[in-house]
């Protein structure tokens, strides 16, 4: 029944972040469940009883054993693709935005060989910017224009039905390990010390430092070797500044 | 956007029987209000005030117009094709039992000539056998074995999303122009520097640190605007780690 097989479908975590609404994240849980779909990890939900979530017929045990986070960067950081979910089809895009069925067909390439996180923001307010910094590129459902935004629960099980769904068998490409989240923040870290150390000025107003880097270090591709060779660089780097700073202080 | 003109897509009817809860009959509007779907049939709410349903975010207008029927031979009564949805897979089928995929492109190329009816039951007991009596066929959503019936809202969603999702035309995905090799190259030669003034070892010896460096930049597949932008940081670095030297110098 899965084009994704069932081991891959595993890698998959689907990420909620701030959802405001028991009965949403109930509803949700339940979608994941109909699709096969068990890890669910929840960011800073609104409803400390979340896990109570009366709509969730048939999820109870997946809501028992969600993760939770304080923070994105942490629900993300063992995953080697973050896919981040938007209604929105023409922010001034700092990501490439993709729609459901092609990203998907991306996704369900990079589950063969690495966790996958697919976060959705809350139902009010969707992802932040500083959320979404942490999104390799983005996915939208392709809903009319004169009402793009759909419930959160009905988001998830469209985009994991789209996920699981039996087109056709696709192979994977040969692919080189991807960098974690988790790598992929160290060197963003480094980098921006680095940044600050030097006096870095962001020329553009519009976003911070710290989102700017953040999206260029995720538009990299790294893999995970590469991830390990260039925060050995930057490290390097960073270790220099201070000591330069020290001296000069 | 949509695979079926939006003037067919007028063709269709979602009949929802006997729903219980108004919270999904809401939901379900909204889903169809996403996908372009704005004709809904109501036959016999348990909640006379389903219009009211809270959940409509954007949806009010689609429920003010909904039609109400006392059965679901009136509610299907102009329809060339009647189609009940079901999450059982193995009734003993006084019909045929399509998967949602095959299902859809019947139904696309019935809505060319005629109006159609989706026809959804109760949240609680499905469609009964005196219902599905009026279907000329059953459609199921391919959940997994072991939790096979979805929320009445979601299923809703799903169904349209495939009834109405673009299979062929395919949006190019927006692509940046990539880094000239000169770009490239500029910023392999700032890094380089600013690796030498760190003093930065290559751990590996089997190549040089500047082809090393070399390489990582190119794989990192930048785009024009982002090789600026990663130059413009380096430089700063690069000035920085200069400016140090000097003073320990």
């Amino acid at each position: 029944m899965y084009l994704v097989p069932v081991p891959t479908l595993d890698n998959l975590r689907v990420v909620l972040v701030a959802a405001r609404n028991p009965l949403n994240l109930g509803a949700a849980a339940r979608a994941m469940s109909n699709f096969g779909v068990l890890r669910l990890r929840v960011v800073s939900p609104y409803d400390v009883a979340f896990r109570e979530a009366r709509s969730a017929v048939g999820a109870a045990a997946l809501l028992a054993s969600a993760e939770e986070y304080s923070r994105v960067a942490e629900a993300v950081a063992d995953c080697g693709l973050v896919v981040g979910t938007t209604a929105i089809r023409h922010r001034e895009l700092q990501h490439p935005l993709r729609r459901l069925d092609e990203g998907a067909t991306l996704i369900r390439q990079q589950l063969a060989t690495s966790p996958v996180a697919l976060v959705f923001g809350s139902e009010k307010f969707g992802l932040s910017n500083d959320e979404l910094a942490h999104c390799h590129w983005l996915m939208h459902i392709p809903t009319r224009d004169e009402h793009i935004s759909m419930n959160l629960a009905q988001a998830v099980a469209v985009t994991l039905y789209e996920l699981v769904r039996d087109t056709k068998v696709v192979e994977p490409p040969e692919r080189q390990i991807p960098a974690t989240a988790g790598e992929l923040e160290r060197i963003t870290t480094v980098l921006l010390e680095a940044l600050n150390i030097s006096g870095y000025v962001n020329p553009v107003v519009a976003i911070t430092t710290e989102e700017k880097a953040r999206r260029l270090i995720r538009r990299m591709n790294l893999s995970s070797r590469d991830a390990e060779v260039y925060l050995g660089m930057l490290r390097q780097i960073l270790w220099k500044l201070r000591s330069g700073d020290e001296n000069s202080g």
